[in-house]
């Protein structure tokens, strides 16, 4: 293949794993649908997010905050309250979320045919 | 969260995760991406996808085949030649890697302002 397409395709290559880094694992999704379905407290995901610890949580929470996808609001409140919620920014994923939804069922059917 | 919420949250979950688990890994997207330009044999897709070993081609090969995205065709010629092609079905994943790399670059263009 000309050096020139192998060029062309390894440059298209990296914005898709890089897209896929952000989503995949075991924790990101279900952490970014909870927060698609509204605002919640540290304790509340953990509840959420079946079987994720809390030092995993604060790990994919921060990973996500420095993707500038959620936002970490700190109520001055007695004791503080800490909000975590999804940015404008990270509302964007849902185009990207709901392709693979249905990429991902149109899957589902053809090899549980 | 009511329950039922929780309950909808999660089959919508499964099958966005099966998408990921399919193209994620290192070398599936450059797998794909070469047969995209084309039908390869073993030696040429080993060639262009840059630091793969023979085990691990046929591995990620006969995945592909398996999730009927990739098909093997043997012709009987002397010596035998097998050359691979990405199905109709497989041809499905442009849309859905088309949206990957945008919202990939797009957040290349974010995080790296």
């Amino acid at each position: 293949m000309a050096e020139k397409i192998k060029e062309e395709c390894n440059k298209l290559l990296l914005p898709v794993s890089d897209a896929l880094d952000i989503l995949s694992g075991k924790w990101k999704l279900p952490i970014i649908f909870a927060l698609f379905l509204g605002n919640h407290r540290f304790r509340e995901l953990q509840r959420e997010v079946k079987g994720i610890s809390g030092k995993m949580l604060s790990k994919e929470l921060k990973d996500l905050e420095i993707n500038q996808l959620v936002k970490r609001t700190v109520f001055d409140t007695s004791p503080v309250t800490v909000e975590y919620s999804l940015t404008e920014y990270g509302r964007t994923l849902e185009k990207l979320i709901t392709e693979l939804h249905n990429w991902g069922q149109q899957h589902r059917n053809i090899i549980f045919r």
